[in-house]
């Protein structure tokens, strides 16, 4: 299938590395190709520039945002929650009736660590892409565990813990949660609801960054413990 | 023990209901004790009025907040959110160097459902009720499972699952800790950090309130799966 990723960042890296080996023809998106492609040091978090990236996942090619957009059957969104909006209302044409899987949480870096968040409570970043793109059929997931455990989670306890959905379109959905079980292998997934519900999972956030202090790795996720 | 319920909603019975029955002298304090008992309806949940409850539970004493406040030597804090600080604030001599355990969260039901939080990303309830008692150990914690399972864990999944406690003072928590075990327990406990970080458990909560939703109960928790 093609595949549109969004973001150059680890998250979006690893997406694409993941899609690539199963055989997808993905492209990646940045707002400018030369300078990304330019960039020599490693980011915040010590991830290597893109260029390093790149040489061990050739098939994956690096376009222009609109390019990505267009290429894309499933978007893939891994942007900085920050410019997320901004970004996507510029290609609102290109994604029409498409289905963007909304990875990104709205965390703003700009005051310290931990981030806070620039939006919560009352609305939320999936509602707004939703809100920003009205014909794409918005899903949010795979927000609340770390990028190594989105794309394979099986890494994880055997993969015995959850992962969540939430968007307006039932059939988007499934598509979705059929896409995390069978390319990724997620074997719990549990559907909030509408993209409202979305203020649920970016909220756990604050929680994901102290439990990552309290634990020493942001490798864990939650399982859901029921009594049924 | 002299312990001190504030609180005579659902999860301030519960408590002191459980901390009774486990041979404490419980007190639970209340605004206007006539009034609580003159109370003839079901409250908004279905739960029935206190002196139906009370009937049930003679050994529980209902005193005015600083009556309940003087016997307490530990404080199970169960007030609804919205007022939890304006009543504390009158009773800080009465905790002064007391360990209050602070269950309630800052949940705003006036707007609908499912509630807002009243402060949270930049802030949080349990960091507002430490600074309107400076003088008094608050620890957040069972804020983010409902009540029958805050004093009965076992009762989900033979208890495996998690809880988790802030609080800047390092003794107190350790008593809270040693409470939470041996009096409910509860066997697996993340101590979070500073009171900071009731930030992160307060703001779950509409992630609960969605996960509500979706599965149909209140009877569930998180267990948190890592690799270690």
């Amino acid at each position: 299938m093609n595949i549109a990723v969004l973001g150059t960042g680890i998250v979006g890296r690893t997406h694409a590395a993941k899609l690539a080996s199963l055989g997808h023809d993905v492209t990646i998106g940045t707002k400018d190709v030369k300078k990304t492609l330019a960039e020599t040091e490693p980011d915040a978090m010590g991830n290597p520039p893109f260029s390093i990236w790149q040489k061990e996942n050739k098939k994956v090619k690096l376009v222009p945002f609109a390019a990505a957009a267009k290429h894309g059957e499933i978007i893939f969104e891994a942007l900085h929650g920050m410019i997320a909006v901004e970004v996507l209302r510029t290609l609102e044409i290109d994604l029409d009736q498409k289905i963007l899987i909304n990875i990104s949480n709205p965390l703003d870096f700009s005051k310290g660590m931990p981030p806070t968040l620039t939006v919560s409570n009352t609305d939320s970043l999936g509602e707004q892409i939703q809100k920003a793109l009205p014909n794409t059929k918005v899903v949010k997931t795979l927000n609340t565990v770390g990028a190594l455990l989105q794309v394979n989670p099986g890494s994880l306890a055997d993969g015995d813990h959850h992962i969540f959905v939430s968007g307006n379109d039932t059939k988007a959905k499934t598509k979705v949660i059929e896409i995390l079980k069978e390319w990724y292998g997620w074997k719990h997934i549990i559907d909030l609801g509408y993209i409202t519900t979305a203020r649920g999972t970016e909220m756990t956030l604050p929680m994901w960054l102290r439990l990552w202090g309290a634990l020493g790795t942001g490798n864990f996720n939650y399982k859901i413990v029921t009594s049924d």
